[in-house]
C-alpha cells in the first residue's frame, strides 16, 4: 500500500506545474510549489503515506467543516440549518451570492466564505477569542493532536488583506444575518483559517467524519453520527468550490480544499485522507491533490456512488 | 416492511396539501394531488411497494439521467463530459444560466433542461425520431417493462407551450453547444420528458445504477459500471434541482425528481425506489414524495453519508 | 461648412482602423471598413455632407427609434409605456435582461433587441406583413425618400442566423409580454433591421424627431411634438447601446448606431445626422462615427448639457 | 408663475401618502411626509417658491454632483473618467454592480454609490477631513449660503448603520479602484450625505450646472463650462437612480434625487429648481418630487427633449 501511494505520488508530481501557488497573501506564496504528500487512517488501523505529509500548511477553507461540526455541537442541526443554507451557490468560494435581491440565510453555504462568516457567530463563547479557542480545541481534539496552533504570520496577513472577506461580512450584517461587530467576527475567520496542520492532521480529521464521529484512538464518540452525516452531505455537493461536481464524478467522497493546499477526504467508515500540495487550478483546488485522490479512488474503489 | 411502508405514507399523506400541481402545461394539472405511492426493489430480490405504486405518470425530467445515460452509452465518458459540464448551477432547473458572458458547456448540466436538451444531440441516431426510440428503448430495458411508452396528450402539450425551452435551446444554439435545428431537438426532448411510467418502472430503473449496471432481474451488465457512478454522482449534486443540497443533508442517496410527480432514488449498491406525488414544492419537487424518502432513509439507515 | 466636414473625416477616418466589421452575418462582413460619409440637415434648410455619405448600409438597430414611433403613433404613449419600460439595462444590446426572477416589461427596453421586438407586436396591421409595411412606409415618409427599401439578402441572412433573437422572443413568449407566433413576429423584426438606407435618410429621419415631429420639405407635422420628445429622451438614456454614458458626456445629444455603421443624432430643433462607418468598437458602435460627432459636437456646440 | 408653482403643489401633495419615508436610519424616518416645496432660480434673476421651500433636510445622494463636480476640479476630466465609469448600471442605487467577474472602474459610475465613494478619495485634501471641508466649501459656494453645515445627527446615524456601504467600499479596496482607509473613506462620504440644505440652496447649486459654471449673484465663473456638460450628461442618464428612464421622458431635464426626499433639476441655460418632499417611491425618489416636475416641465416647456 505505501508503495502504491509511492507510485501515485509519482505519477501525480508532474501535475504541481500545472497550478500556481494562492498570491492573494503573501504567506502563501512562500510554500514550495513541488509539494506533494499523503496520509490515509483507515478504519482497521492501519495508517500509510508518502511524500510531503510531514509538512505544515495553513487549513484555510478545511477548517469550514470544523466550524459547521463546533456550530452543529453548540446548536444542533435546525438551528444551523435555519440560519445558513445549503445549496450549493454555482459560484466560486469567495463569491457575492446577491444580486439585486435581499439576501437570504438560504442563499449562503457553509462551505464557501459568507456562510462559513456567519457559522463563525454562532460557536457558544462570550467572546471572539473564547469562540477561537473552543474551535481550536475541537481541532486538537480531532487531529488528536496537542500540537495544532495558529500561523501568526499568516493570520496577520490575512488580517491585512482582507477587504474581500470584510465585503462579504458587511453584507452579511447588512441584512441581518449576522449582529456582531464585523472585525471581532472575522478576527475569528481568519485566525481560523490560519490554524497549522500537516496531512496525518487532515487524515485523523477526516476520519472521524468518515466514523461517523468516534475517536481513531479510543473509538469513543466525539460528536453525534447526525453531525458527521451532516457535514459530509455538503462536502459531497459544495467541498470543492465550483469544481464539486467534478470532483463528485472523478472522486466521488466527500472533501474539503483550502488554498493553502490541502485536501481532507472522507471515505464513509473507511478511510480519512490528508493530502497536501499548493499549487492550485483557477478554481483553487490542489492540481495534484485532485490527481492523486482520482487515481486511489480507482484502486482502491473508494467512490461512494 | 410493507407495514413500514405503510406507516410511512400513513404520515407523509397529509404533506400532500402542502404543494401544488404543477401548472405549466394544462394535462399535469389534471392529476390527483393526493396521490402517494412508493415502490421499492432491493438487492436481495425482495420487492415492497404501497399506496398509489401502480397509477401512471410523466416521466418528465427523471428522463435526465436516462439521457445521460443513453448519450455516455453512445459517446463515452470523456466526449459527454467534454460537452455538458456537471457542476451544480444553483439555479432553478429552467434557469438561464448566463449573464452577459458567453454560455459555455461547463455552465450547464444534465440535470437541467439546458444540459438535457443539449445531451438529446449526443444520442445516436439518423434522425430525432430515432433518437427518441433509442432511448424509449434503453427506458424500458432498465424498466424492464415493455409497455412503456410515450404519453401523447402530455407530448402535444409539452411541445404547444414549450416557450421557455425554446429560449434555451436557441441560446444553446447561438454559443455552438447545438447545431442541429432546434425544434427537431426539442420534439425529442419533449417526447423523452412525456414517456409515461409509474414507481415500479423508477424502481427498478433506480436499481440499475444502484447496481452499477447490472439487471434485475438476469444480474448481466446493461451498462458499464463507471457510468453508473458518473449518473449517480451528478444525481447526487443536482439531482434535487436547486434542493439538491437539502436532499443530500436529509435523505442521503443520488436521486431525480420530476415535475409530474415522480422521484426516483438510488441507494447504492442495496436498493432502487420508485415514488409518486404529484403535490410539489415551489422547488418542483414531490412534498410528500421528499418527505416519504426522509423517513425511509433514516429508518433504514439509507444515507450514503 | 462642408469644409469642415471634409476636415473632420480626414481627421476620424485613421479611426476605422481600430474597430471591426459586424460579423455575426456574413453579409455585413462584406462591407468597406474604411467607409466614413456624413450628412447633415438643419432646420434653416442648409444640407451639408462629406465623404461616403451616399453608400448604402442596412439601417440595423437605428431602426429601433421608428418601431418605436410607429407604436406610439398606432397606440399612443401611456400603452406603449405600460407594455415596455424606457430604464437603461445596464447590458449590452443583445443581452438577455433576465436572472432566476420573472422578466417583466419593466426590464426591457425599445432600445435594445428585447424590447424592440416587443414593439413590433404593437404596431397595427392585420398581419406581421402588413406591420412591416407599414413601417416601411413611415420610414420612407420620414426619409423623405420613396426609394428606401428591404435588402433581401441581409434580411435572409439575418433570418438564417438569428438564434439569440429567437431565443429573447422565446423568452418574451414565455412570460408573457408576446402572445403571437414568434416565427411572424421575428419575420417582421428581421425585416425591419434588414431596410437599406444611406447617410441622407438618417439625417432627414432624425430631423424629424430635432424638429419634433415635423417635415423637413413641407413643415407640415407628420407626428405629435410628445412622441419626438419620448423618443429623444430614450436615444439620449439608452441609444448608443452600453456606451451611452460615455456619447452623452462626449456628444451629448440624442443618436442611435446600428451594427450596419450608421449613426443618426438628432439635436433637437436644430439638426439631423447621419454617419455611416462600419468599423465597430467592442460595443458595436461604429468608431469613427462617434469620433466624429465627438468633434463636431464641440465645434458646432451641439451638446443639450 | 408664484400662483403656478402654488397650484402645482396643491395638486401634487395628495401624492406625498403614496410614498414612504426613507427608514434605513432613524433620523430621516423623522421628517414630515407631508413636506413639498419648490424653490425655482432663473437665469434672468427672477426666483420663484412655494410650500415649505425653507424646511432643511440632508442632502444625501444630491452631493453626488457635487463630489463629482470637485474631483473635476482637482483632477480633470480625463482622470476622473479613467477612474470612474459613466453608463447606467440597471440596477438601484446600492447595487453591488458584480458578479463573478472582477470588479472594474468602468463598471460603477458616480450617481451610486460605489461610484461616489470612490470619487471622495479622488478629492484633493491631506486628509479626509480637508477633502472633506473642501466639499462643504464648494457647496456653500454654489449654494451662495455660507450657513450651509452639516447635520450631526444624521451623520452618526449612517456612520452607525452603513454596512451596506461598507460593503461597497470594500469591495472597491478589493479590485484596488480605492486605495486608502475604508472607514476613513467612508467617514467623508457619510458626512458630504449630511450636509443640511433647503430648497433654495438646491435651487441656487443646480443653477450654476444650468449657467455652465457661472455664479448666481456675480455672472463669475466658478468652474469651466465642460465640467457642467459632465455632470449634466450622468445626472440626464443616471440622476434619478433606476427611474432615470422614466424621468427622462416625463421631465426631461438632468436632475439628482436623494433620500432625505430632495430633488435639484438643472434646465441647462434656464433654470435651477429644488424641490423637497421627503416621502419616496420604491426606487428613492421623491413621489410629489416628480409628479410637481412633471407638470412644472410641461407647463414651462423645460424637456429638452
Amino acid at each position: 500500500m505505501d508503495e502504491l501511494l509511492e507510485e501515485i505520488l509519482a505519477e501525480c508530481k508532474p501535475f504541481t506545474s500545472q497550478g500556481a501557488l494562492a498570491s492573494y497573501i503573501p504567506e502563501l506564496a512562500k510554500a514550495d510549489p513541488n509539494s506533494l504528500g499523503i496520509y490515509l487512517v483507515s478504519s482497521d488501523g492501519r495508517i500509510n503515506r508518502a511524500g510531503d505529509y510531514h509538512k505544515p500548511f495553513t487549513i484555510q477553507s478545511i477548517v469550514k467543516p470544523i466550524l459547521l461540526l463546533q456550530a452543529l455541537m453548540d446548536n444542533g442541526v435546525d438551528y444551523v440549518r435555519s440560519r445558513v443554507g445549503v445549496e450549493a451557490t454555482g459560484k466560486p468560494f469567495d463569491a457575492i451570492n446577491y444580486t439585486e435581491q435581499a439576501l437570504l440565510s438560504d442563499h449562503i453555504n457553509p462551505m464557501v466564505n459568507m456562510g462559513a462568516i456567519a457559522i463563525c457567530t454562532m460557536i457558544s463563547g462570550k467572546s471572539y477569542e473564547e469562540k477561537f479557542d473552543r474551535l481550536l480545541e475541537l481541532t486538537r481534539l480531532l487531529a488528536e493532536n496537542n500540537e495544532v496552533c495558529l500561523d501568526e504570520d499568516v493570520y496577520l496577513s490575512e488580517k491585512r488583506s482582507g477587504s474581500k472577506n470584510r465585503a462579504l461580512a458587511y453584507l452579511l450584517k447588512t441584512y441581518g444575518i449576522i449582529q456582531d461587530d464585523v472585525e471581532e467576527v472575522l478576527d475569528c475567520y481568519f485566525r481560523a483559517c490560519s490554524i497549522r496542520v500537516d496531512c496525518a492532521d487532515l487524515a485523523r480529521i477526516g476520519f472521524t467524519l468518515a466514523s461517523h464521529g468516534k475517536s481513531l484512538s479510543t473509538g469513543e464518540r466525539i460528536f453525534p453520527a447526525a453531525y458527521a452525516s451532516y457535514v459530509n452531505a455538503i462536502l459531497m455537493t459544495c467541498g470543492m468550490y465550483d469544481g464539486s461536481g467534478d470532483f463528485a464524478v472523478k472522486v466521488g467522497v466527500p472533501a474539503k480544499s483550502g488554498v493553502g493546499g490541502g485536501i481532507m477526504a472522507v471515505v464513509p467508515t473507511r478511510m480519512g485522507i490528508g493530502i497536501f500540495s499548493p499549487a492550485l487550478d483557477e478554481k483553487g483546488n490542489s492540481v495534484a491533490g485532485i490527481r492523486a485522490l482520482e487515481i486511489l479512488s480507482k484502486k482502491l474503489y473508494l467512490s461512494i456512488f
